[in-house]
Protein backbone atom coordinates (compact mmCIF):
# COMPACT_ATOMS: atom_id res chain seq x y z
CA UNK A 1 0.00 0.00 0.00
CA UNK A 2 1.34 3.22 -0.62
CA UNK A 3 0.70 6.60 0.66
CA UNK A 4 -2.81 8.76 1.07
CA UNK A 5 -3.82 12.11 0.63
CA UNK A 6 -7.03 12.15 3.07
CA UNK A 7 -8.79 15.34 2.41
CA UNK A 8 -11.26 17.34 4.59
CA UNK A 9 -13.01 19.84 2.44
CA UNK A 10 -15.52 21.39 4.42
CA UNK A 11 -17.79 24.96 3.94
CA UNK A 12 -15.32 27.26 5.36
CA UNK A 13 -11.96 25.24 5.45
CA UNK A 14 -9.56 22.70 3.10
CA UNK A 15 -7.19 20.76 5.46
CA UNK A 16 -5.09 17.87 4.07
CA UNK A 17 -3.32 14.96 5.60
CA UNK A 18 -0.37 12.73 3.67
CA UNK A 19 -0.23 8.99 5.65
CA UNK A 20 1.74 6.30 5.11
CA UNK A 21 0.32 2.40 4.40
CA UNK A 22 0.39 2.06 8.15
CA UNK A 23 -2.11 5.15 8.39
CA UNK A 24 0.82 7.63 10.12
CA UNK A 25 0.34 10.80 9.43
CA UNK A 26 3.17 12.26 7.86
CA UNK A 27 2.36 15.87 6.82
CA UNK A 28 -0.50 18.29 7.26
CA UNK A 29 -1.53 21.28 5.99
CA UNK A 30 -4.95 23.70 6.52
CA UNK A 31 -5.98 26.52 3.82
CA UNK A 32 -9.09 28.89 4.07
CA UNK A 33 -10.35 27.72 1.09
CA UNK A 34 -14.28 25.89 2.30
CA UNK A 35 -15.64 25.37 -0.73
CA UNK A 36 -18.00 28.82 -0.35
CA UNK A 37 -14.95 30.73 -1.54
CA UNK A 38 -14.20 28.14 -5.05
CA UNK A 39 -16.21 29.02 -7.49
CA UNK A 40 -17.84 26.21 -9.58
CA UNK A 41 -15.70 24.48 -12.16
CA UNK A 42 -12.05 25.75 -9.58
CA UNK A 43 -12.09 22.77 -7.46
CA UNK A 44 -9.37 21.13 -9.46
CA UNK A 45 -7.46 24.38 -10.02
CA UNK A 46 -7.67 25.17 -6.07
CA UNK A 47 -6.68 21.59 -5.35
CA UNK A 48 -3.70 21.33 -7.08
CA UNK A 49 -2.53 24.36 -5.63
CA UNK A 50 -2.90 22.96 -2.84
CA UNK A 51 -1.32 19.49 -2.76
CA UNK A 52 0.15 19.25 -6.21
CA UNK A 53 3.83 18.46 -4.35
CA UNK A 54 2.46 15.90 -2.51
CA UNK A 55 -0.05 14.11 -5.05
CA UNK A 56 2.83 14.16 -7.09
CA UNK A 57 4.94 11.26 -5.87
CA UNK A 58 3.67 7.33 -7.90
CA UNK A 59 0.75 5.68 -5.89
CA UNK A 60 -0.74 8.82 -4.01
CA UNK A 61 -4.40 8.01 -3.57
CA UNK A 62 -6.30 10.76 -2.23
CA UNK A 63 -10.02 10.48 -0.48
CA UNK A 64 -11.82 13.47 0.14
CA UNK A 65 -14.13 13.52 2.83
CA UNK A 66 -17.01 16.80 3.63
CA UNK A 67 -18.45 19.39 1.74
CA UNK A 68 -17.13 19.02 -1.39
CA UNK A 69 -19.13 16.42 -2.59
CA UNK A 70 -22.35 18.49 -2.24
CA UNK A 71 -24.11 19.90 -5.03
CA UNK A 72 -22.37 23.24 -4.54
CA UNK A 73 -18.98 21.25 -4.21
CA UNK A 74 -16.36 19.60 -6.57
CA UNK A 75 -18.58 16.39 -8.17
CA UNK A 76 -21.47 15.60 -6.18
CA UNK A 77 -21.01 12.21 -3.92
CA UNK A 78 -25.36 11.06 -3.76
CA UNK A 79 -26.12 10.49 0.01
CA UNK A 80 -25.79 6.99 1.02
CA UNK A 81 -28.98 6.27 2.96
CA UNK A 82 -28.98 4.81 6.10
CA UNK A 83 -28.27 2.01 7.61
CA UNK A 84 -24.97 2.34 6.16
CA UNK A 85 -21.51 1.11 7.10
CA UNK A 86 -17.80 1.28 5.45
CA UNK A 87 -18.94 -0.56 2.78
CA UNK A 88 -21.95 0.90 1.52
CA UNK A 89 -19.70 4.21 1.44
CA UNK A 90 -16.80 2.67 -0.49
CA UNK A 91 -18.76 1.29 -3.17
CA UNK A 92 -20.41 4.52 -3.43
CA UNK A 93 -17.30 6.99 -4.00
CA UNK A 94 -17.73 10.03 -6.63
CA UNK A 95 -14.96 9.25 -8.67
CA UNK A 96 -12.82 12.36 -10.10
CA UNK A 97 -9.72 10.68 -11.53
CA UNK A 98 -10.63 6.88 -11.94
CA UNK A 99 -8.15 5.09 -9.39
CA UNK A 100 -6.61 8.17 -7.85
CA UNK A 101 -9.54 10.82 -6.85
CA UNK A 102 -12.35 10.22 -4.85
CA UNK A 103 -15.29 11.66 -3.08
CA UNK A 104 -16.59 10.19 -0.14
CA UNK A 105 -20.53 10.25 -0.14
CA UNK A 106 -22.58 11.61 2.54
CA UNK A 107 -25.18 10.07 4.54
CA UNK A 108 -29.57 10.49 4.57
CA UNK A 109 -31.89 9.38 7.01
CA UNK A 110 -35.65 9.95 7.22
CA UNK A 111 -37.74 9.95 10.64
CA UNK A 112 -41.37 10.50 10.02
CA UNK A 113 -41.32 11.86 6.26
CA UNK A 114 -38.33 14.16 7.31
CA UNK A 115 -34.81 13.73 5.42
CA UNK A 116 -31.34 14.47 7.62
CA UNK A 117 -28.07 14.44 6.07
CA UNK A 118 -24.89 14.46 7.01
CA UNK A 119 -21.31 15.41 5.10
CA UNK A 120 -18.19 14.67 6.63
CA UNK A 121 -19.42 13.55 9.98
CA UNK A 122 -19.51 9.90 8.71
CA UNK A 123 -16.16 9.62 7.87
CA UNK A 124 -15.09 10.98 11.48
CA UNK A 125 -17.68 8.37 12.54
CA UNK A 126 -16.16 5.41 11.07
CA UNK A 127 -12.55 6.58 12.08
CA UNK A 128 -13.49 7.34 15.79
CA UNK A 129 -14.85 3.70 15.83
CA UNK A 130 -11.40 2.01 14.23
CA UNK A 131 -9.34 4.23 16.93
CA UNK A 132 -11.64 3.25 19.94
CA UNK A 133 -11.92 -0.37 18.40
CA UNK A 134 -15.73 -0.52 18.94
CA UNK A 135 -19.23 -1.15 17.36
CA UNK A 136 -21.91 0.29 18.79
CA UNK A 137 -22.55 3.56 20.89
CA UNK A 138 -24.02 6.59 20.62
CA UNK A 139 -21.57 9.41 18.70
CA UNK A 140 -21.91 12.89 19.03
CA UNK A 141 -20.13 15.62 16.80
CA UNK A 142 -20.84 18.90 18.29
CA UNK A 143 -20.40 21.92 15.92
CA UNK A 144 -22.37 24.81 14.10
CA UNK A 145 -24.58 21.63 12.89
CA UNK A 146 -24.23 18.61 15.65
CA UNK A 147 -24.61 15.14 14.68
CA UNK A 148 -25.43 12.30 16.80
CA UNK A 149 -24.64 9.35 14.94
CA UNK A 150 -26.32 6.15 16.90
CA UNK A 151 -23.57 3.19 15.44
CA UNK A 152 -24.70 -0.69 15.67
CA UNK A 153 -22.36 -3.18 14.54
CA UNK A 154 -20.41 -1.23 13.01
CA UNK A 155 -22.72 0.74 10.55
CA UNK A 156 -24.40 3.91 11.25
CA UNK A 157 -28.06 3.46 11.94
CA UNK A 158 -29.37 6.28 12.45
CA UNK A 159 -28.50 10.26 13.33
CA UNK A 160 -30.03 13.47 13.93
CA UNK A 161 -28.93 17.26 13.33
CA UNK A 162 -28.96 19.97 16.11
CA UNK A 163 -28.38 23.60 15.01
CA UNK A 164 -26.67 24.17 18.16
CA UNK A 165 -23.68 26.07 17.13
CA UNK A 166 -25.47 28.46 14.60
CA UNK A 167 -28.49 28.82 17.54
CA UNK A 168 -25.19 30.19 20.03
CA UNK A 169 -23.97 32.30 16.81
CA UNK A 170 -27.21 33.73 16.63
CA UNK A 171 -27.99 34.74 20.05
CA UNK A 172 -24.73 35.90 20.38
CA UNK A 173 -24.61 38.31 17.58
CA UNK A 174 -28.11 39.53 16.32
CA UNK A 175 -30.53 39.09 19.25
CA UNK A 176 -31.52 41.32 21.93
CA UNK A 177 -29.49 39.25 24.30
CA UNK A 178 -26.21 40.24 22.74
CA UNK A 179 -26.70 43.86 24.30
CA UNK A 180 -26.62 42.19 27.69
CA UNK A 181 -23.02 40.40 26.64
CA UNK A 182 -20.16 41.71 26.39
CA UNK A 183 -17.97 41.95 22.85
CA UNK A 184 -16.20 39.36 23.13
CA UNK A 185 -16.41 36.10 25.05
CA UNK A 186 -13.51 35.54 27.04
CA UNK A 187 -12.42 32.23 29.01
CA UNK A 188 -14.80 29.84 29.80
CA UNK A 189 -16.22 30.36 32.83
CA UNK A 190 -17.18 26.60 34.47
CA UNK A 191 -19.40 27.38 36.57
CA UNK A 192 -21.75 30.14 34.55
CA UNK A 193 -21.86 27.07 32.09
CA UNK A 194 -23.07 25.07 34.69
CA UNK A 195 -26.05 26.63 35.62
CA UNK A 196 -26.75 27.25 31.98
CA UNK A 197 -26.47 23.35 31.54
CA UNK A 198 -28.54 22.85 34.71
CA UNK A 199 -31.53 24.76 33.51
CA UNK A 200 -31.66 23.93 30.21
CA UNK A 201 -31.96 20.18 31.53
CA UNK A 202 -34.99 20.94 34.00
CA UNK A 203 -36.44 23.94 31.83
CA UNK A 204 -38.91 23.71 29.35
CA UNK A 205 -37.08 24.76 26.43
CA UNK A 206 -34.74 27.28 24.58
CA UNK A 207 -37.44 29.82 23.36
CA UNK A 208 -37.87 29.91 27.36
CA UNK A 209 -34.52 29.64 28.79
CA UNK A 210 -32.69 32.00 26.61
CA UNK A 211 -34.64 35.06 28.02
CA UNK A 212 -32.78 33.89 31.34
CA UNK A 213 -29.96 35.81 29.80
CA UNK A 214 -31.98 39.18 29.57
CA UNK A 215 -33.49 39.00 33.07
CA UNK A 216 -30.46 37.67 34.79
CA UNK A 217 -28.27 40.46 33.75
CA UNK A 218 -31.47 43.00 34.27
CA UNK A 219 -32.01 42.05 38.15
CA UNK A 220 -28.13 41.87 38.53
CA UNK A 221 -27.21 38.58 39.43
CA UNK A 222 -24.81 37.81 36.96
CA UNK A 223 -22.18 39.60 35.73
CA UNK A 224 -21.94 40.16 31.82
CA UNK A 225 -18.90 38.52 31.68
CA UNK A 226 -20.10 35.53 32.66
CA UNK A 227 -23.10 35.46 30.27
CA UNK A 228 -21.48 34.23 27.25
CA UNK A 229 -20.61 31.07 29.19
CA UNK A 230 -23.98 30.66 30.39
CA UNK A 231 -25.69 30.95 26.82
CA UNK A 232 -23.35 28.63 26.17
CA UNK A 233 -24.19 26.39 28.75
CA UNK A 234 -28.37 26.88 28.04
CA UNK A 235 -27.87 25.65 24.27
CA UNK A 236 -25.25 22.82 24.68
CA UNK A 237 -27.71 21.65 27.66
CA UNK A 238 -31.18 22.22 25.77
CA UNK A 239 -28.94 19.41 22.85
CA UNK A 240 -28.92 17.27 25.55
CA UNK A 241 -32.38 17.37 26.88
CA UNK A 242 -33.53 16.67 23.80
CA UNK A 243 -31.91 13.67 23.04
CA UNK A 244 -32.00 9.97 24.76
CA UNK A 245 -28.82 9.00 26.41
CA UNK A 246 -28.69 5.36 25.98
CA UNK A 247 -27.75 3.66 29.45
CA UNK A 248 -24.78 1.78 29.82
CA UNK A 249 -23.61 2.88 26.36
CA UNK A 250 -20.15 4.40 25.99
CA UNK A 251 -21.02 8.41 24.46
CA UNK A 252 -18.03 8.96 22.15
CA UNK A 253 -17.46 13.17 21.72
CA UNK A 254 -16.10 14.04 18.31
CA UNK A 255 -14.35 17.43 17.82
CA UNK A 256 -12.08 19.83 18.78
CA UNK A 257 -10.81 19.66 22.03
CA UNK A 258 -12.54 22.94 23.52
CA UNK A 259 -15.77 21.99 22.22
CA UNK A 260 -15.76 18.26 23.06
CA UNK A 261 -14.35 19.55 26.93
CA UNK A 262 -17.58 21.73 27.41
CA UNK A 263 -19.82 18.50 26.14
CA UNK A 264 -18.27 16.46 28.22
CA UNK A 265 -18.69 19.00 31.30
CA UNK A 266 -22.26 19.32 30.04
CA UNK A 267 -22.94 15.62 29.95
CA UNK A 268 -21.69 15.14 33.00
CA UNK A 269 -24.70 16.29 34.48
CA UNK A 270 -26.87 13.38 33.11
CA UNK A 271 -23.95 10.71 34.42
CA UNK A 272 -22.75 10.20 31.16
CA UNK A 273 -19.77 8.30 30.63
CA UNK A 274 -17.74 9.94 27.99
CA UNK A 275 -14.65 9.24 25.37
CA UNK A 276 -13.29 11.97 23.29
CA UNK A 277 -11.72 11.64 20.31
CA UNK A 278 -10.13 14.95 17.93
CA UNK A 279 -9.33 15.83 14.71
CA UNK A 280 -7.63 12.18 14.01
CA UNK A 281 -10.93 10.66 13.77
CA UNK A 282 -10.63 12.28 9.83
CA UNK A 283 -7.64 10.99 8.78
CA UNK A 284 -8.03 7.34 10.57
CA UNK A 285 -11.96 7.29 8.61
CA UNK A 286 -10.28 8.09 4.98
CA UNK A 287 -7.28 5.78 5.63
CA UNK A 288 -9.96 2.84 7.24
CA UNK A 289 -12.22 3.77 3.65
CA UNK A 290 -8.49 3.80 1.54
CA UNK A 291 -8.02 0.45 3.55
CA UNK A 292 -11.76 -1.09 2.08
CA UNK A 293 -11.27 0.00 -1.32
CA UNK A 294 -7.59 -0.76 -1.78
CA UNK A 295 -7.88 -3.55 -4.46
CA UNK A 296 -9.35 -0.67 -7.01
CA UNK A 297 -6.50 1.93 -6.09
CA UNK A 298 -2.87 0.36 -5.28
CA UNK A 299 -1.47 0.68 -8.38
CA UNK B 1 -64.64 61.53 35.17
CA UNK B 2 -63.22 63.21 32.18
CA UNK B 3 -60.97 62.57 29.57
CA UNK B 4 -58.40 60.27 29.19
CA UNK B 5 -55.19 59.67 27.14
CA UNK B 6 -54.14 56.40 26.90
CA UNK B 7 -50.43 55.76 25.89
CA UNK B 8 -48.99 52.55 24.78
CA UNK B 9 -45.31 53.82 24.45
CA UNK B 10 -43.01 50.69 23.50
CA UNK B 11 -39.39 49.98 22.54
CA UNK B 12 -40.28 50.55 18.44
CA UNK B 13 -43.74 52.43 18.90
CA UNK B 14 -45.86 55.24 20.18
CA UNK B 15 -49.40 55.48 20.14
CA UNK B 16 -51.67 57.11 22.10
CA UNK B 17 -55.59 57.20 21.83
CA UNK B 18 -57.75 59.90 24.02
CA UNK B 19 -61.02 58.05 25.73
CA UNK B 20 -63.85 59.45 26.90
CA UNK B 21 -65.40 58.82 30.57
CA UNK B 22 -67.53 55.75 29.07
CA UNK B 23 -63.92 54.64 27.93
CA UNK B 24 -65.07 55.14 24.13
CA UNK B 25 -61.94 55.99 21.83
CA UNK B 26 -62.41 59.32 20.66
CA UNK B 27 -58.90 59.61 18.55
CA UNK B 28 -56.16 57.41 17.56
CA UNK B 29 -52.88 58.01 17.13
CA UNK B 30 -49.25 56.53 16.32
CA UNK B 31 -45.91 57.68 16.00
CA UNK B 32 -42.70 55.57 15.19
CA UNK B 33 -40.87 56.65 18.33
CA UNK B 34 -40.47 53.92 20.58
CA UNK B 35 -38.23 54.58 23.43
CA UNK B 36 -35.46 53.34 21.73
CA UNK B 37 -35.43 56.38 19.60
CA UNK B 38 -35.61 59.18 22.14
CA UNK B 39 -32.63 60.09 23.93
CA UNK B 40 -32.55 60.02 27.80
CA UNK B 41 -33.94 63.28 28.79
CA UNK B 42 -35.81 63.74 25.84
CA UNK B 43 -38.63 62.11 26.51
CA UNK B 44 -40.96 64.44 28.25
CA UNK B 45 -40.19 67.11 24.47
CA UNK B 46 -41.03 64.15 22.05
CA UNK B 47 -44.28 63.34 24.21
CA UNK B 48 -45.65 66.90 24.07
CA UNK B 49 -44.80 67.14 20.54
CA UNK B 50 -46.77 63.60 20.20
CA UNK B 51 -50.01 65.01 22.74
CA UNK B 52 -49.52 68.26 23.17
CA UNK B 53 -52.73 69.16 21.68
CA UNK B 54 -54.92 66.52 23.41
CA UNK B 55 -53.68 66.82 26.50
CA UNK B 56 -54.44 70.67 26.84
CA UNK B 57 -57.85 70.16 27.72
CA UNK B 58 -58.71 70.37 31.40
CA UNK B 59 -59.27 67.43 33.14
CA UNK B 60 -57.16 65.15 30.93
CA UNK B 61 -55.21 62.51 32.82
CA UNK B 62 -52.35 60.41 31.01
CA UNK B 63 -51.42 57.04 31.64
CA UNK B 64 -48.33 55.20 29.68
CA UNK B 65 -47.78 51.90 29.97
CA UNK B 66 -44.97 49.88 28.35
CA UNK B 67 -40.86 50.37 28.21
CA UNK B 68 -41.43 54.08 28.87
CA UNK B 69 -41.08 52.58 32.56
CA UNK B 70 -38.09 50.68 31.92
CA UNK B 71 -34.71 51.67 33.11
CA UNK B 72 -34.18 53.16 29.63
CA UNK B 73 -37.08 54.99 29.47
CA UNK B 74 -38.81 58.65 30.62
CA UNK B 75 -39.02 57.23 34.18
CA UNK B 76 -38.70 53.98 36.03
CA UNK B 77 -41.24 52.65 36.97
CA UNK B 78 -40.10 49.43 39.54
CA UNK B 79 -41.58 45.82 38.35
CA UNK B 80 -44.75 44.83 40.54
CA UNK B 81 -44.01 41.29 42.04
CA UNK B 82 -46.92 38.88 40.63
CA UNK B 83 -49.33 38.05 41.95
CA UNK B 84 -50.57 40.95 40.63
CA UNK B 85 -54.20 42.48 40.12
CA UNK B 86 -55.62 45.90 39.26
CA UNK B 87 -54.85 47.46 42.56
CA UNK B 88 -51.19 46.53 43.40
CA UNK B 89 -50.53 48.18 40.03
CA UNK B 90 -52.80 51.06 40.62
CA UNK B 91 -50.97 51.95 43.60
CA UNK B 92 -47.19 51.41 42.13
CA UNK B 93 -47.79 54.26 39.60
CA UNK B 94 -44.39 56.08 38.76
CA UNK B 95 -45.92 60.01 39.06
CA UNK B 96 -44.07 62.13 36.16
CA UNK B 97 -46.70 65.00 36.93
CA UNK B 98 -48.66 64.59 40.44
CA UNK B 99 -51.78 63.85 39.67
CA UNK B 100 -51.81 64.21 35.69
CA UNK B 101 -49.01 61.89 34.12
CA UNK B 102 -48.06 58.53 35.57
CA UNK B 103 -46.49 55.21 33.83
CA UNK B 104 -48.04 51.97 34.61
CA UNK B 105 -45.26 49.51 36.52
CA UNK B 106 -44.75 46.25 34.31
CA UNK B 107 -44.80 43.01 36.47
CA UNK B 108 -41.89 40.29 37.64
CA UNK B 109 -42.22 36.81 38.46
CA UNK B 110 -40.01 33.93 39.50
CA UNK B 111 -39.32 30.03 38.72
CA UNK B 112 -36.73 28.53 40.64
CA UNK B 113 -34.30 31.45 41.24
CA UNK B 114 -34.62 32.86 37.63
CA UNK B 115 -37.02 36.52 37.12
CA UNK B 116 -38.87 36.96 34.14
CA UNK B 117 -40.60 40.39 33.16
CA UNK B 118 -43.51 42.34 31.45
CA UNK B 119 -43.78 46.09 30.55
CA UNK B 120 -46.88 46.88 28.87
CA UNK B 121 -48.52 43.28 28.73
CA UNK B 122 -50.43 43.37 31.91
CA UNK B 123 -52.42 46.69 30.75
CA UNK B 124 -53.27 44.29 27.87
CA UNK B 125 -54.31 41.39 29.95
CA UNK B 126 -56.24 43.92 32.66
CA UNK B 127 -57.99 45.23 29.33
CA UNK B 128 -58.68 41.51 28.17
CA UNK B 129 -60.32 40.48 31.31
CA UNK B 130 -62.76 43.24 31.30
CA UNK B 131 -63.54 42.89 27.86
CA UNK B 132 -64.23 39.39 27.82
CA UNK B 133 -65.77 39.56 31.95
CA UNK B 134 -63.29 37.40 32.83
CA UNK B 135 -61.53 36.77 35.87
CA UNK B 136 -59.71 33.34 35.60
CA UNK B 137 -57.86 31.96 32.57
CA UNK B 138 -54.60 31.71 30.60
CA UNK B 139 -53.94 34.01 28.15
CA UNK B 140 -50.96 34.51 25.28
CA UNK B 141 -49.95 37.65 24.19
CA UNK B 142 -47.42 36.88 21.13
CA UNK B 143 -44.81 39.03 20.16
CA UNK B 144 -40.86 38.66 19.69
CA UNK B 145 -41.15 37.74 23.16
CA UNK B 146 -44.12 36.13 23.57
CA UNK B 147 -46.18 36.18 26.87
CA UNK B 148 -48.28 33.39 28.57
CA UNK B 149 -50.23 34.64 31.34
CA UNK B 150 -51.93 32.95 33.91
CA UNK B 151 -54.31 34.97 35.70
CA UNK B 152 -56.50 33.99 38.92
CA UNK B 153 -59.59 35.68 40.66
CA UNK B 154 -58.39 38.71 38.32
CA UNK B 155 -54.73 39.25 39.46
CA UNK B 156 -51.94 37.63 37.47
CA UNK B 157 -50.85 34.87 39.25
CA UNK B 158 -47.80 33.56 37.29
CA UNK B 159 -46.50 33.82 33.75
CA UNK B 160 -43.32 32.70 31.27
CA UNK B 161 -41.79 34.51 28.23
CA UNK B 162 -41.22 32.95 24.80
CA UNK B 163 -38.60 34.64 22.58
CA UNK B 164 -40.75 33.65 19.88
CA UNK B 165 -40.94 36.49 17.39
CA UNK B 166 -37.04 36.95 17.52
CA UNK B 167 -35.93 33.25 17.35
CA UNK B 168 -38.01 33.61 13.59
CA UNK B 169 -36.53 36.56 12.73
CA UNK B 170 -33.04 34.95 13.48
CA UNK B 171 -33.66 32.14 11.51
CA UNK B 172 -35.05 34.13 8.85
CA UNK B 173 -32.69 35.94 8.27
CA UNK B 174 -29.29 35.35 9.63
CA UNK B 175 -28.97 31.49 9.85
CA UNK B 176 -28.00 29.01 7.38
CA UNK B 177 -31.72 28.53 6.56
CA UNK B 178 -31.88 32.01 4.64
CA UNK B 179 -30.26 30.81 1.99
CA UNK B 180 -33.36 28.32 1.15
CA UNK B 181 -35.73 30.97 1.50
CA UNK B 182 -37.54 33.28 -0.72
CA UNK B 183 -36.79 37.14 0.17
CA UNK B 184 -40.01 38.02 1.22
CA UNK B 185 -41.96 36.35 3.17
CA UNK B 186 -45.38 36.65 0.79
CA UNK B 187 -49.00 35.30 1.99
CA UNK B 188 -49.48 33.02 4.74
CA UNK B 189 -49.65 29.33 3.45
CA UNK B 190 -51.89 27.57 5.83
CA UNK B 191 -51.18 24.08 4.75
CA UNK B 192 -47.10 24.69 5.37
CA UNK B 193 -47.25 26.15 8.42
CA UNK B 194 -50.18 23.68 9.63
CA UNK B 195 -47.20 20.99 8.74
CA UNK B 196 -44.49 23.36 10.41
CA UNK B 197 -46.82 22.88 14.09
CA UNK B 198 -47.56 19.65 13.46
CA UNK B 199 -43.96 18.31 13.28
CA UNK B 200 -42.67 20.99 15.93
CA UNK B 201 -45.66 19.79 18.29
CA UNK B 202 -44.21 16.00 17.74
CA UNK B 203 -40.53 17.02 17.22
CA UNK B 204 -37.85 17.18 20.42
CA UNK B 205 -36.76 20.37 20.09
CA UNK B 206 -36.28 23.59 17.72
CA UNK B 207 -32.63 22.76 17.60
CA UNK B 208 -33.46 19.97 15.85
CA UNK B 209 -36.77 20.48 13.96
CA UNK B 210 -35.37 23.94 12.48
CA UNK B 211 -32.94 22.07 10.33
CA UNK B 212 -35.84 20.14 8.69
CA UNK B 213 -36.17 23.40 6.22
CA UNK B 214 -32.88 22.76 4.99
CA UNK B 215 -33.26 19.19 3.97
CA UNK B 216 -37.11 19.31 2.95
CA UNK B 217 -35.39 22.36 0.34
CA UNK B 218 -32.67 20.25 -0.40
CA UNK B 219 -34.80 17.19 -1.22
CA UNK B 220 -37.33 19.26 -3.02
CA UNK B 221 -40.21 18.38 -0.83
CA UNK B 222 -41.27 21.68 -0.31
CA UNK B 223 -41.54 24.83 -2.50
CA UNK B 224 -39.14 27.77 -1.49
CA UNK B 225 -42.01 29.80 -1.77
CA UNK B 226 -43.62 27.69 1.48
CA UNK B 227 -40.98 27.39 3.67
CA UNK B 228 -41.28 30.70 5.64
CA UNK B 229 -44.69 29.99 6.75
CA UNK B 230 -43.64 26.27 7.58
CA UNK B 231 -40.98 28.10 9.57
CA UNK B 232 -43.25 30.20 11.17
CA UNK B 233 -45.36 26.87 12.09
CA UNK B 234 -42.32 25.40 13.70
CA UNK B 235 -41.42 28.18 15.90
CA UNK B 236 -45.10 29.07 16.95
CA UNK B 237 -46.03 25.18 17.57
CA UNK B 238 -42.57 24.53 19.33
CA UNK B 239 -43.79 27.88 21.69
CA UNK B 240 -47.34 25.96 22.33
CA UNK B 241 -45.28 22.37 22.42
CA UNK B 242 -43.42 23.67 26.11
CA UNK B 243 -46.28 24.80 27.91
CA UNK B 244 -49.22 23.43 28.93
CA UNK B 245 -52.67 24.00 28.08
CA UNK B 246 -54.90 23.96 31.02
CA UNK B 247 -57.80 21.29 30.31
CA UNK B 248 -61.39 23.61 29.74
CA UNK B 249 -60.48 26.57 30.56
CA UNK B 250 -60.67 29.41 27.52
CA UNK B 251 -57.10 30.51 26.01
CA UNK B 252 -57.22 34.15 25.16
CA UNK B 253 -55.46 35.30 22.35
CA UNK B 254 -53.90 39.43 22.82
CA UNK B 255 -52.38 40.99 19.75
CA UNK B 256 -52.36 41.99 16.39
CA UNK B 257 -55.24 40.04 13.82
CA UNK B 258 -52.87 38.60 11.22
CA UNK B 259 -50.49 37.34 14.55
CA UNK B 260 -53.62 35.71 16.80
CA UNK B 261 -55.17 34.11 13.83
CA UNK B 262 -51.81 32.06 13.33
CA UNK B 263 -51.55 31.48 17.38
CA UNK B 264 -55.49 30.15 16.89
CA UNK B 265 -54.66 27.93 13.96
CA UNK B 266 -51.54 25.92 15.87
CA UNK B 267 -53.76 25.64 19.03
CA UNK B 268 -56.27 24.17 17.24
CA UNK B 269 -53.43 21.07 16.43
CA UNK B 270 -54.45 21.08 20.90
CA UNK B 271 -58.35 21.51 20.87
CA UNK B 272 -57.51 24.50 22.27
CA UNK B 273 -60.93 26.71 22.33
CA UNK B 274 -59.67 30.70 22.03
CA UNK B 275 -60.97 34.19 22.31
CA UNK B 276 -58.85 36.61 20.40
CA UNK B 277 -58.71 40.18 21.72
CA UNK B 278 -56.99 42.82 19.41
CA UNK B 279 -54.88 46.23 20.07
CA UNK B 280 -58.94 47.88 21.79
CA UNK B 281 -57.46 45.82 25.06
CA UNK B 282 -54.24 48.05 26.25
CA UNK B 283 -56.91 50.94 26.14
CA UNK B 284 -59.30 49.32 27.86
CA UNK B 285 -56.65 47.99 30.29
CA UNK B 286 -55.63 51.54 30.99
CA UNK B 287 -58.64 52.73 31.42
CA UNK B 288 -59.60 50.18 33.78
CA UNK B 289 -56.71 51.46 35.71
CA UNK B 290 -57.44 54.91 35.50
CA UNK B 291 -60.76 54.02 36.85
CA UNK B 292 -59.05 52.34 39.55
CA UNK B 293 -57.50 55.21 40.52
CA UNK B 294 -60.24 57.44 40.03
CA UNK B 295 -60.20 59.63 43.32
CA UNK B 296 -56.88 60.91 43.08
CA UNK B 297 -56.90 62.12 39.29
CA UNK B 298 -60.29 63.27 39.21
CA UNK B 299 -59.83 67.28 39.28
Amino acid sequence: MQQLLAVDWGSSSLRGALLDSQGRVLKERSFPRGILTVSPGDFATVFEACFAHWTGAAGTFCLISGMAGSKQGWLEAPYCACPAGFDEVASHLAWIRAGRIAIVPGLSCEHEGIPDVMRGEETQVFGALQLLGLQDGLLILPGTHSKWVHVAGGRIRDFSTSMTGEFYALLRQHSLLARSLPDTDGELDGEAFDEGVALALRGAGLLQTAFSVRTLSLFGRMAASRLPSYLSGLVIGEEIRTHALPAGMPVVLIGAEQLTERYQRALAQRQAVVRRVGAEATWRGLWALAQTIHPSWDP
